[in-house]
């Protein structure tokens, strides 16, 4: 039997680490790290430095890199993502068979919490597909969300008032949704608040949060809007790629 | 100057505390530990045991316990959270006082992370209204909310759809959100997804979650419903007191 590990290591920021991310790590047999082309590489180089700092001598882990296919671009996104999800089952199964034939523990590093627009839930489900059903364990993480929230010392809702999660495409083709104080947006591949009419709201957002990088800007969303896709931009252009939250709120979040 | 570190320490079980606030813990000067009424002694019982273990022994930190100030029932709910708060601040501050007459770290354990339904950052923004301005610093922590998808092995969100974080409160007078595929509830004083008709909902609720008395139900909503108001009421009785929170999905979180 194959155990699997999900282990939430957070943003990038080593001290986010959890300790039972720590255990869970020296206690596997194998860790696969997924490689994801060269612009992202940073984010395959910090699951690297996690792994040497924080595996202990005594630690018998194995690290496996490996290629992740690539999802295709086609326009059904939900399609995509699918036939994307069963490669990487495949691949994972494939790894699993070549380097833990008898069985035993394997664990995967997952950025920010394994429970967040993440796929890997999913993907370890399609495993008893391709052959190789695997005992799945969840550790959680911190997400960029709370690293967001934690830099820029405000509260994810406003007193007793819901708050929602979304992504960038859905704010932009439903916009503010109707029942929420504050809307949390994560996936945005650039702007999408552009979509809302900006009166009244304010925005904190962040980018490579956690990180040495890391760059935080707020303010009134008419006022900060353009600053942050210039920033974005320029900041996408010198490393290579980038990754960044926002939350809005349409009332303060503090009222003292 | 005094600093004060807001530091989330997960949901009682140890092994969910980061680095990060081992560090923060073992640099303060004072940790100020609210005591909530016997009822409740378990919540400070599991502090007191956070900081006997992760405290260093070369660690100068005194811990002070103190009697929260009780919130007023009034019906007016923000009004008698907005005294409590001010209430609140006014003890904080006549304790850094008292205890760092000179300045330094200050520290608090806030239960899961301190941006999710919770008044520490609304308070100590209300400390320079009391005479003591504080610089803050926040410690993201793991929230019951990533203990309860963690132990079910569950997505929050259905893949690319929002999620919507709302307390029994607002899902009892509301319903169900318009614009979410998923809905996580907290802060519920007992059974609101009653409020809902429950055709095709599905719960995952967990209590005392990352706690040894943790207690896990999931199901179509239909059947679990009876099951788990009468599993919280009996676990009430039996601990003196219960937190729980639980999410629910219309669609299916995977669909393999």
């Amino acid at each position: 039997m194959t155990r699997l590990s999900l282990i939430g290591i957070g943003t990038g920021n080593p001290d986010h680490v959890t300790l039972a991310a720590v255990r869970a790590l020296n206690a596997a047999d194998l860790v696969l790290l997924p490689r994801k082309g060269d612009a992202k590489s940073d984010l395959v180089d910090l699951r690297r430095l996690l792994c040497r700092d924080l595996l202990e001598s005594s630690s018998r882990t194995r690290i496996v890199e490996f290629d992740l296919p690539q999802r295709d671009t086609r326009s059904d996104y939900l399609d995509a993502v699918d036939d994307w999800h069963g490669a990487i089952a495949r691949v994972w199964g494939e790894l699993m068979a070549t380097h833990l034939p008898e069985g035993g523990q394997a664990a995967m590093l997952i950025w920010g919490d394994p429970s967040l627009y993440d796929s890997s839930l999913r993907i370890a489900g399609r495993l008893s597909a391709v052959g190789r059903a695997v005992e799945v364990e969840v550790v959680p993480g911190i997400t960029s969300l709370q690293v967001l929230t934690a830099e820029h010392r405000i509260p994810l809702n406003a007193v007793a008032e819901p708050v929602q999660i979304t992504t960038g495409r859905r704010l932009r083709e439903r916009g503010w949704p109707t029942d929420a104080a504050s809307v949390a947006v994560m996936l945005d591949s650039g702007g999408a608040f552009d979509a809302l009419p900006p009166e009244g709201l304010y925005i904190w957002w962040g980018a490579y949060l956690g990180m040495d990088k890391q760059t935080l800007i707020e303010g009134w969303l008419v006022d900060a809007a353009p600053s942050i896709i210039e920033h974005r931009a320029v900041l996408r252009e010198r490393h290579g790629w980038i990754m960044d939250t926002y939350l809005l709120a349409r009332t303060p979040l503090y009222d003292n």
